[in-house]
């Protein structure tokens, strides 16, 4: 079967590996039928990290199970599914607590795990009865269904427990900082939880726009000082929410400047950053500054309702399709911000 | 009258100064009869911060109203009387929302401010309404209620805020990073809170060992790596609540190591770090981090409480008491690490 797998910065090629098969009785083997590019893809496309070269890549999984193991009892063949980009078993203590990206079971696909990647023909699924979420069969062949469903992989449930560690709420005034596709997924949370305002801040117009469309009230387009002053304005001397949905030095400095005393900033990319400065006015702020990697495993299913009742869809942040041959494609798009968020169908 | 103030790093001495006076209806004025120096204040005394000569120190004032404006409702003069680091109106927006130090009206007393500071003989109190903690008559003159309340001008309501902070709770087990004056109080609050396994975490031997009179269940005196492991295994993986109350790299780095995923974090030491290194294990531990100035006036009601009915006792931080004139030798002997902390008597 054919795979996408890491050639080294800026290189990403179609080779052929194995079959997948069940090593466990808890496996599962799904071939893929949606999978897509995401943000975090693009720290080893542009050489930020450093996988081996040859590593599978592509953890946003969405597809037809092929094959289960004796002791896989939540899907059988057949069935459509999708798993978080954390593996999780859905029994210890982790994944009871809903911090499934910690599970002592689990595991990640991509160039950081050693289980393949899902920008693939076939995946193979540890943990299946965790990882594992199932789309319910009348909805199952639906393709719009399917690709609203497909960021709940990831980014959506990445967005939304931005939402969620800055506390959000009905009523609620919320900062999003940054208009890529988390941040997008970010404004769309907050709409959901009911926030009344909500306050997009970028780079990109197109994306402030989109953002807009998601439920965006208000966008700022200016960066550093500027960005904060015109959000200090907006807000009246900051918000109680923010979410910060970058991870680098200016969004994490923009974010402690703008979040009101006692409030909260939820932050969802990884920090990338040098210089600690932001975390004086984060103490001066007595603000709670929570999140990580998403256990979106914890919101699937809650998400996945809102999908199929059609009050919750994230796939305008689809803003091209590429079939597995386009992955490379895909990746270049992403970097040159000329798409979004890449779709891939496979296996079509 | 006579005030301590900062000479220059090493150099605290006594000055002459005007009397206090009203200046708006909400003032009070105070005649000191108790104060302390802080951890704090050492950042000065050591020349980290350089405030202008002759500014006033010491920011845990205790003692008796003397003259009060128009519109003060709360207190007479006679009144004992306790106020936070922090003044506040009691009136806005983050008074109401228990973040007083954040107070629109407000301000702080010592280096930072122009109020004057705490270690004199009288001092000014603007927004006496909100500001000042009444104690009740018929402990007014209790010398052994006064000196386990002074605490809660500062170092106790700080401890109890890295508690609060940490969500720590009845049968919780916390991890307390740091063994000066907060990091007792820390331990202090936990166990006034009902956690059930408290672990200090220290360099002092004699520290550790009032750690565990004031409640602490096990102690942890390495450093670095080998504390971390150590506390690891205490743990088995990482504790749910961690008080972290030094604010310094490794103390941060330590907390952060040991964390249990989806854990809460509290800290009340200002961050002074220039590696950032400890943001990326608290991101992958999905804990939340909170902290910041203790709004100790948030917390002064419910504490006193506790002193008055005898539950609550944080009296053993102090290791030395001087007199006004000792106000000096009270800073050197915090700076050589020979008193925890030291307290000062006033007009006796």
């Amino acid at each position: 079967m054919r795979a996408a797998v890491y050639g080294g910065p800026g290189d990403i090629r179609l080779e052929d590996r194995p079959e997948p098969e069940i090593d466990n009785s808890t496996d599962a083997v799904i071939r893929i039928t949606h999978t897509a590019v995401c943000g975090s893809d693009l720290w080893f496309y542009r050489g930020d990290d450093e996988p081996e070269t040859g590593s599978r890549v592509g953890h946003e999984p969405m597809g037809i199970v092929e094959e289960v193991g004796d002791d896989v009892r939540n899907v059988e063949p057949g069935d459509r599914v999708f798993a978080p980009f954390a593996i999780s078993c859905g029994e210890c203590e982790f994944c009871r607590k809903g911090t499934q990206t910690a599970c002592t079971n689990g595991g990640f696909w991509g160039p950081e795990g050693e289980v393949g990647g899902a920008q693939a023909e076939k995946l193979h699924v540890p943990q299946a009865n965790g990882t594992l979420v199932r789309v319910p069969d009348r909805y199952a062949d639906n393709e719009e269904v399917l690709e609203a469903l497909l960021p709940l992989t990831d980014v959506m449930g990445t967005g939304h427990h931005a939402a969620v560690c800055a506390d959000v709420g009905a009523g609620d005034t919320a900062v999003v900082i940054g208009d890529g596709a988390v941040g997008l997924c970010g404004v769309i949370a907050s709409k959901r939880l009911g926030t009344e305002r909500i306050i997009a801040v970028g780079h990109h117009e197109d994306r402030l726009e989109l953002a807009e469309e998601l439920g965006a009230t208000d966008t700022v387009a200016s960066t550093g000082q500027a960005a904060i002053e015109e959000i200090q304005e907006l807000t009246h001397g900051g918000a109680n929410h923010v979410l910060e949905c970058v991870g680098a030095e200016s969004s994490l400095e923009t974010a402690a400047a703008v979040v009101r005393p006692g409030g909260n900033i939820g932050y969802v990319g990884v920090p990338h950053i040098d210089d600690p400065s932001f975390l004086e006015p984060l103490f001066f702020s007595n603000a709670s500054f929570t999140g990580g990697p998403a256990p979106t495993r914890a919101y699937a299913e809650e998400l996945m309702e809102d999908v199929l009742q059609g009050t919750l869809d994230p796939s305008p942040i689809f803003t091209r399709t590429v079939d597995l041959n386009g992955v490379s494609e895909g990746y270049e798009a992403m970097d040159e911000r000329e798409a979004i968020k890449v779709l891939v169908k496979v296996n079509e």
